[in-house]
């Protein structure tokens, strides 16, 4: 393994490299550098490239799979390192040069043509780029991976083992009981919203301490990486995990629950980074890394949603926290409580129609809404030119109202224009397994966990994450062996879809 | 050329990481990722080398080598970076294997030595990686320039063209006239201070806004870079000339011009770098860049001395920055004229030990001590177990006083733990060339430069010195060529030994 190890390690190192040119570019870089950044991380793809394609990497590999018995010499870490290692060079080696300078000119001139598209909200200057984009996957995938169906190679991409059967399967059992709960909601007509509470002005230095605080509660190490407010979307970059992960948040001055929402979901993320095996990420096992986006996914919403829209959460943090954090806004808060606040930040938004916004009820069916759209372009029953319809059809009859033009519609997502289909599915599988493992954490708790969260003690929860999840890193090979390994089930929408029944009946169907 | 440009771009591009895995380092990395920092600077320098010593790159070179007429097909800055690139190559393809990992290592265990002998005030500590750093160079040397003498070759790495026998006639011209100048403002026993000054606090909020308006106006562009205030050393990166340059500097409640100097100092060093060739820089045109360190420093000494030490500038920025920018301070402010400030930031510290805190007429004087200690242990005259002896004799002889051990002696700088010997005379050389220049400026401006100085217009200069020194790069091969063709005759020590004394007679010698 020495030199395998070795060159994995130097893969890595560049993949590091490469997340730091990106965090860079996002936070510090000023306007006049984009330039020369974009040739920087064109050198680094070119060289990591290069090492992911050599053919000592391949010779390297290709000795120890041939060797009669890998798993009496390997632990399973460096085992899975291997498969997951020969996929990645199998794949590298597979995919043509000239697709791939094409995909990469793709990325730019697609991302170009959305920007455009949405700011006229004209979508026809997206077809283009769009068809272009369908061609090119589907060659990607006859190339790279001939054994599996064009979408499939899309989803497995994002979610090993994804297949569109299984998705299929998931979202079908989902998807009529989440229409019927929003409807029930909405034809309610109830409100939950604190009055005059988004006149409300939090200070935003007020805000960044109290993000501070409480993703320093849930145990994510500032010393391992740091939390920065800046003005673009928030996110999650390892540039060397477990020691170095960056965390990108964003405060709002009126709308509190955006900022430390988004702090709390990218910490989810950080956690997973900060948890993964030091010795085995060190040593340049990359099977230390998660095995999918969804189970990454599940991380950040398991601590988002299952920990910071909860009850019990806000029954701490509401007067240790918020009211703690704004002293000038006593007067306003101090009328308030935390059940109050509870149900202010869980506010189902009716006819919503922006899936970053959404909340959690009608969030699934923004998602279920664009794989359907996805598997009908790539199984041919959807053409580009129908998107703008049947999505207004769609989110007419899932959320109850269409967008007022395709910008507000079918344009909003930045992902098409990139070329990530297959991706967005990732989100719901996320949601679904959190509710599954928040649900076995409690469990192996003694059904004590909302407790400890109702205390403020989230350390536990993060042990116990840490141990079942994030330091097993990619030892085996898909998520939902893993889930299965740790919640003792297959994946389980019924508890998912009980948990937002009950939460949601007792916001909004029952007295209160 | 286009494959060489090419493959230079990306080296140049894998430059520019490496200084943002340095500027991120000191700047934002938290204390738990320098490990794996570590590591991603070795990666990335294996990836650069393979890179400055591949065989294609040398055929390359070769052939546009022997091309029958290269001067005619190509332009000044593309032949100059031949000519650099050929001597890269020639030296990085020279360098035995074994002996690069040794220098590494050294660099790393040489750091450490340093770090306990001066932590401890224990020379002995460092004596035995001095001795390997000796043995180390004088091979290298003999491997890879073995037409240089040893210690020529490391002072020609940091000044191109420099040798014991040109810093000899140098050095030796402005010695004694330095020591006798030093001695007499010395024996003159005049205080020039401010009564009171160190003990106004300065907010440093206030000193950053003032920094940033002093940089504006000197033309460093923060849309092409940035300045940060942060608590290490301060120092310029470029991440990549002319759109990234990053500056770094230091503020200290007590004592505003270490933050201010400092400031203007390294936005010096930032202009050089934001005055490249753009088009030349961004075609992999390596000669875009300077020439030698001692010229970069003097961009950084023009500004920091000529320019901010000068009395011109703070009849300007005196009561239109500093009292400005410090209303809460203006009872005490209001009192000092801004010729009481001009002479409190020139005061001359008789005896000072610490050459970064020297003033400007003992700092070559300190440099000099350095330069002499280096030069005996390379031709043998001097054993690395004499240095501290050495070092206070000169001490007293030069500046007037011993140190009182040798952390406050030969163990104040990190340099020769690190390697970089033939290093410090560039500290003289840029301050020979700085007043030099700034001459020049001020003759080819119609003798108007100080008045505008005065009236705080800095652009003229910034533009003078773009055109002059800036985007000419090392199309010349010597600092020295350039500066001879720019001020129309060779390095001028009179010059800077005629200002140093007018300078410092009219403070210290005549009335007033």
């Amino acid at each position: 393994m020495k030199s395998l190890k070795q060159r994995l390690g130097e893969i890595e190192a560049l993949g590091g490299m490469g997340n730091l040119l990106f965090w860079d570019k996002q936070v510090m870089l000023a306007a006049g550098g984009h330039g020369a950044r974009k040739k920087q991380m064109e050198t680094l793809a070119l060289v990591a490239h290069e090492r992911r394609t050599s053919k000592e990497l391949g010779d390297c590999l290709d000795a120890l799979h041939k060797h009669p018995d890998l798993r009496a010499v390997l632990s399973p870490m460096e085992a899975a390192t291997v498969r997951e290692a020969r996929r990645d060079y199998t794949r590298a080696t597979r995919m043509p040069k000239e697709l791939e300078v094409r995909l990469a000119a793709l990325r730019s001139s697609g991302y170009d043509a959305w920007s455009k598209a949405r700011e006229t909200s004209d979508f026809q200057i997206m077809v283009p780029a769009l068809e272009e984009w369908l061609e090119a996957l589907k060659e990607e995938a006859a190339a790279v991976a001939p054994e599996m169906r064009p979408y499939d190679y899309c989803l497995d991409k994002f979610e090993r083992g994804a297949t569109v059967e299984k998705i299929d399967a998931i979202f079908s059992s989902i998807k009529q009981p989440l229409i019927d709960l929003l409807r029930k909601v909405v034809a309610e007509n109830k409100s939950v919203a604190i009055p005059g509470w988004s006149e409300l002005k939090f200070p935003l230095d007020s805000q960044k301490k109290l993000g501070e605080k409480i993703v320093r509660e849930m145990g994510f190490k500032l010393e391992n990486g740091r939390l920065d407010n800046f003005g673009g979307h928030p996110s999650t970059t390892p540039i060397s995990s477990p020691t170095d992960v960056r965390l990108t948040t964003r405060y709002l001055e009126d709308n509190l629950m955006f900022g430390i929402g988004a702090t709390i979901h990218e910490a989810g993320h950080g956690l997973y980074e900060q948890g993964r095996d030091l010795e085995a990420s060190e040593n340049g096992l990359i099977a230390s890394g998660p095995p999918s986006l969804g189970l990454h996914e599940s991380q950040s919403l398991l601590w988002e949603r299952s920990v910071g829209l909860s009850r019990e959460f806000w029954s701490h943090y509401w007067s240790r926290g918020v009211v703690e954090a704004f002293p000038e806004l006593e007067s306003s808060l101090g009328r308030i409580s935390h059940e109050d606040f509870y149900r202010q930040i869980n506010v189902v938004k009716p006819g919503f129609q922006i899936r970053v916004d959404a909340d959690e009820l009608s969030y699934p069916l923004h998602v279920l809404l664009r794989y359907e759209i996805e598997k009908g372009l790539f199984d041919g029953s959807l053409s580009v030119q129908e998107i703008p319809g049947v999505w207004k059809a769609k989110m007419e009859e899932y959320v109850g109202a269409a967008p007022k033009d395709d910008a507000e519609g079918c344009l909003q997502d930045v992902h098409w224009g990139m070329g990530s289909f297959g991706y967005f599915p990732t989100y719901v599988i996320g949601a679904i397994y959190a509710c599954q493992i928040f649900d076995a954490a409690d469990r192996d708790m003694g059904g004590e966990l909302r407790q400890q969260v109702g205390e403020g003690r989230l350390l536990p929860l993060r042990e116990w994450l840490r141990d079942k999840i994030h330091r097993v890193g990619s030892v085996y090979e898909t998520a939902e062996e893993l889930v299965e390994l740790v919640t003792g089930k297959p994946m389980d929408t019924g508890l998912y879809l009980g948990h937002l029944t009950t939460k949601y009946a007792d916001i909004y169907l029952n007295d209160g």
